[in-house]
């Protein structure tokens, strides 16, 4: 079916290729993503981007003792079909099957698992140091997007590495892309990289023109030297990275193999940290993809043929997020809204469109999302931080002291929340609770679905604290019957349904399962199932995570009732341990069983498969209260 | 005594002064600074530097309109001084008296709170955001710190701000120190730009001189003017900061008042975000500080007249891990150092003179620090990243991911946990225990005394997993009789003391106190203090905050304890609630009480006053035992 990726077994097989052989491969490979994907879903733009460029370095590097790190790692498709993994691509994303990021349990050239942006030069700068210190002399290999560029810890380990001159070769794979479009001043400063001539050429011209001027006056001579080696900047204003203390190559056609191996050839050579600028086309080769590389960044299954997805697009909560902050944003002025590069995954697109100067895109930079929040929030703004769960751990400290210790009114709509299925252990979101809900002055609130999220922003942008509300991937439970709530009030739970007392033997059979967010729905539904069981089941909705209703506690505790408590989170530090803990405070008898996520990171497969797994699903946790009494 | 300070009542003075006038409030300031920070103790260098640059700002500035966010925050003494806080500096540090940072309570001018580096220019942002939502037009001004600027969210914010140019005025305090010594490319570049002429005069100078140059050839004519553009790049680099779109002022003498006023008015009229660099002396004025700027960072009372320290030195557990680290990196050469700016802080200075191949001090940049240990781990190497509690906050993402999630033998020296004291909210390390303990593979210990500390460093480096070993500041209570232990078994505790049931006449007053770390120390006093008391208790060394020793807790739930935990960090999430959730798991009629502080940030005051009022002195801890009986 592809004429040389057939053939294809081992990339020994690559440094004996022709460039018209490698050429083909690359083609294939294209093809062979795009069929695969299409089945499976996956990050297909950027993969399709890096064809090229994953020939080129198994090309020029011997990754059995070079070493190679993929930033992010979403990226890193073309390096596993290379490294002997082609045949395993129909389980790409399942439980059991491929990881779409690097997994070290999968490949030994898999050498440093990724999932966040803008870790890679720093892990290269410590695997290279180690080499250094080992006297050995392989190369480290990081490529980075320059999306990643932005975040704070890429710039971090640029500095250290220009400074103390570790060898490291750094490839900038410029796609002007994050998962949109990129922002910021590093981007502005990379545009113009690309759209100028080449240094080399022109410091050949510059050099030979300079020895034509006859004299130069006014103690000027001596600036010379100093003229030559600043002059680049004008052309190629690669400053930024040699300011740092690396030298710099390109810019480079990132499809062109015969260009990219010589340079990378080049930059072995050079005994000091070397960054090549290379520009690719995220999508490259496939035309649905080219012409919309977001759509097709991290995509379901689709039709080859059109690029449309095969299942029609359903209820989500970021899309109900998306319509509430622009409702919101409409009635008052305060609000704005600010993302890390993730417009349209976290539904800002249509605010961004309405309100776009009250829009801020600050590129991959959780960090600096959270304190710019804090600051406009200190002077009368209404800030809402749109983020997903798991990158929300990049802005821990911010939390901390920036937003909570000075109690600054910033909305936090934490997507993403609890399992997010195939992006596996890197971006499921269950950290979250265990990291926001110690945090002195921090609320915490999750709507029970979909149409209480609105309302729930609605009331949480009219208080003057901090507040993180976090929700799910995805839509609703469509089995599970529930009413959105309208009123809040600061701490107070919602009792779904009372249990009744009447119908059972034993009076100790009395159990309150106290759920937050979208476990509400696997609460109710459990409450069916159990109904002609010998349990009274009182199902309570935790709209606050924190504070928590601790007169409603008391009153389950003076009522003797055992608590349950059940949410999409790490066990420990999280929402259930909260009530135990209040619970430990008041009462030494009452049984308290807390149903979350064991100490263990949760690797990818389907939400469905994942919550059975860790007996959350109805059934897990039917059997879970039954075993109570 | 001081001629033109002790007339100084408001800022509304120094714009009415003349220049004589100003220099001579600056003299006066920095020896009231000298005599007061003598006998309270405080950050004394970083702000003897910024005398002229705050009173500058006064100068130019209107700051009931106009914006001041002081990055870091401990250089903001001069500016407390001049707004109205002069006569309460006898109370610096002090419970109930001035805080040591910016602190909102204080005064309205303390803009937004600081504590932690780099978050300056993101705050500045946000309020100049909502400045230009509101249709106003003062001023925002950050204040950052060369060593600051090497922290990733400062980057990050100098990206978005160059990109939106949402207009904000920069002060860069370059004194080329951090608390030690500057590093990193940053560093380095600025060094270059200092020793440089100044850019508008070489400006000038090469202006006329091209004008001069009768012709250049070779497609060379339209690149002039770049080329003019470009050329102060060869004097000045500041293409850093420009590449970024931000305006570059300077370098300026950072004690000239006149010169730095007349650059921050030039700033206010360019309609764009600028970077004003200006050079200043840590310690400017009082040569011992001159000299020996880090010792006067962050210092005890001293004596005025030659400098020297007025308590003398005590062993500390920062000294212990000094001793501690040199000496096993003399027997295991894989072992390596990290720190984030903090050398001397964390004790890694002998470390360093004696392995300076193997030391690595990679500026403030914590997230970076903790991928380049796992990349050095992954790869052979056993790295130690020593870092204070309080700065760890920054890397929760890096010690998630790219070291627990890969199971990677990073051991992390946390100095500073528990209560630091004087240094206040900011720098209390009572969150890690509740931000490391949920993380899958992170096993945490903590030495009940200085001289355990060696030996659970000597043992973790043997270890194949993620190890945070956390340590007070300070040193050990002399009244506490502790012996070290010198082997360790994952996850298993040390009984230092069994109850003596015999004596008792209800069995049920059996109590084990299970504390960790320095809290040992306090259990060990509590148990001295009830030795009369109607309570057999049993006292236990939680060596391993995780895994706790559930056989051991097994054990005491069988024989009917009412299990007590001790730790100086937020009961939630923390070490207590591990041991409530797991009782919980297996009994549900085990009384268990965690000792701990509750949900709220903790101010400014003497170790032992905040543990008095948080009811963690021993007294406070012998009345929660005795009210369980």
């Amino acid at each position: 079916m592809y004429g040389t990726l057939d053939k294809y077994e081992d990339k020994s097989q690559i440094r004996k290729m022709t460039i018209p052989e490698l050429n083909n491969l690359a083609s294939d490979i294209r093809e062979f993503l795009v069929d695969k994907v299409s089945k499976t879903g996956g990050h297909l733009a950027s993969n399709l981007g890096v064809v090229e460029l994953t020939i080129s370095l198994y090309n020029v590097f011997d990754f059995d003792k070079d070493k190679l790190v993929w930033d992010v790692g979403h990226q890193a498709y073309v390096h596993k079909i290379l490294t002997g993994r082609k045949d395993r691509f129909d389980t790409l994303k399942k439980y059991g099957g491929l990881s779409g990021f690097p997994k070290a349990e999968e490949s030994k050239y898999d050498m440093f698992e990724t999932g966040h942006s803008s870790t890679s030069i720093s892990a290269a700068v410590g695997m290279a140091r180690a080499r250094d210190l080992a006297g050995k002399d392989h190369e480290v290999v990081a490529v980075i997007g320059d999306g990643a560029l932005t975040g704070g810890m890429a710039l971090e380990a640029l500095n250290d590495v220009g400074y103390r001159k570790s060898k490291i070769i750094v490839i900038l794979n410029d796609n002007e892309m994050s998962i949109g479009k990129n922002v910021g001043g590093i981007s502005t400063f990379l545009s113009k990289v690309r759209v100028t001539p080449k240094y080399n050429k022109f410091k050949q011209e510059f050099d030979s023109t300079l020895r034509k001027i006859p004299s130069i006056g006014n103690g000027m001579a001596e600036s010379i030297e100093k003229l030559k080696d600043g002059i680049k900047q004008v052309i190629v204003p690669s400053m930024l990275f040699e300011d740092m203390g690396l030298k710099y190559l390109g810019p480079i056609d990132g499809h062109n193999i015969k260009e990219l191996s010589k340079v990378m050839d080049m930059a072995k050579k050079i005994n000091e940290p070397v960054i090549i600028h290379v520009v690719t086309k995220k999508g490259k080769g496939y035309e649905y993809a080219e012409k919309n590389p977001g759509k097709f960044h991290g995509i379901g299954p689709f039709h080859c043929e059109n690029g449309e997805l095969c299942a029609s697009p359903k209820k989500t909560y970021s899309g109900a997020f998306s319509n509430a902050i622009v409702e919101i944003a409409k009635e008052d002025k305060s609000v704005v809204a600010i993302t890390a590069a993730m417009r349209d995954g976290t539904g800002l697109g249509d605010f961004a469109k309405e309100f776009s100067n009250r829009f801020f895109d600050v590129g991959i930079a959780e960090q600096h999302a959270v304190t710019l929040a804090a600051g406009m929030a200190k002077e009368g703004l209404r800030p809402v931080f749109a983020v997903y769960s798991t990158f929300l751990q990049r802005a821990y400290d911010q939390v901390v002291h920036d937003v909570c210790m000075q109690n600054l009114p910033v909305v936090f709509a934490i997507d993403r929340a609890g399992l997010v299925g195939e992006d596996g252990e890197t971006h499921q979101g269950v950290f979250d609770l265990s990291f926001l809900s110690h945090i002195p002055n921090m609320c915490i609130m999750a709507p029970k679905c979909i149409e209480e999220l609105g309302n729930i922003f609605r009331w949480a942008l009219k208080q003057d604290f901090p507040i993180a509300i976090r929700y799910p991937r995805g839509g609703d439970n469509p089995n599970a019957i529930i009413s959105p709530s309208e009123n809040f009030v600061k701490g107070k739970w919602e009792v779904l349904y009372k249990a009744d007392e009447s119908r059972i033997t034993n009076t100790s059979n009395k159990i309150a399962l106290v759920a937050t967010g979208k476990m509400v729905q696997q609460a109710v539904l459990v409450k069916e199932k159990l109904i002609n069981k010998d349990v009274a089941l009182t199902v309570i909705n935790a709209t606050f995570v924190k504070p928590i209703d601790k007169e409603l506690i008391r009153k389950l505790v003076k009522e003797n009732y055992t608590i349950v408590t059940l949410e999409d989170n790490l066990i420990h530090g999280g929402f259930g341990s909260l009530v135990l803990e209040f619970v430990a405070s008041i009462s030494h008898n009452t049984k308290v069983l807390n149903l979350g996520f064991d100490d263990r990171f949760i690797t990818h497969g389907s939400v469905d498969t994942l919550y059975k797994l860790n007996n959350l699903d109805v059934t897990g946790i039917a059997n879970s209260i039954m075993k109570l009494i």
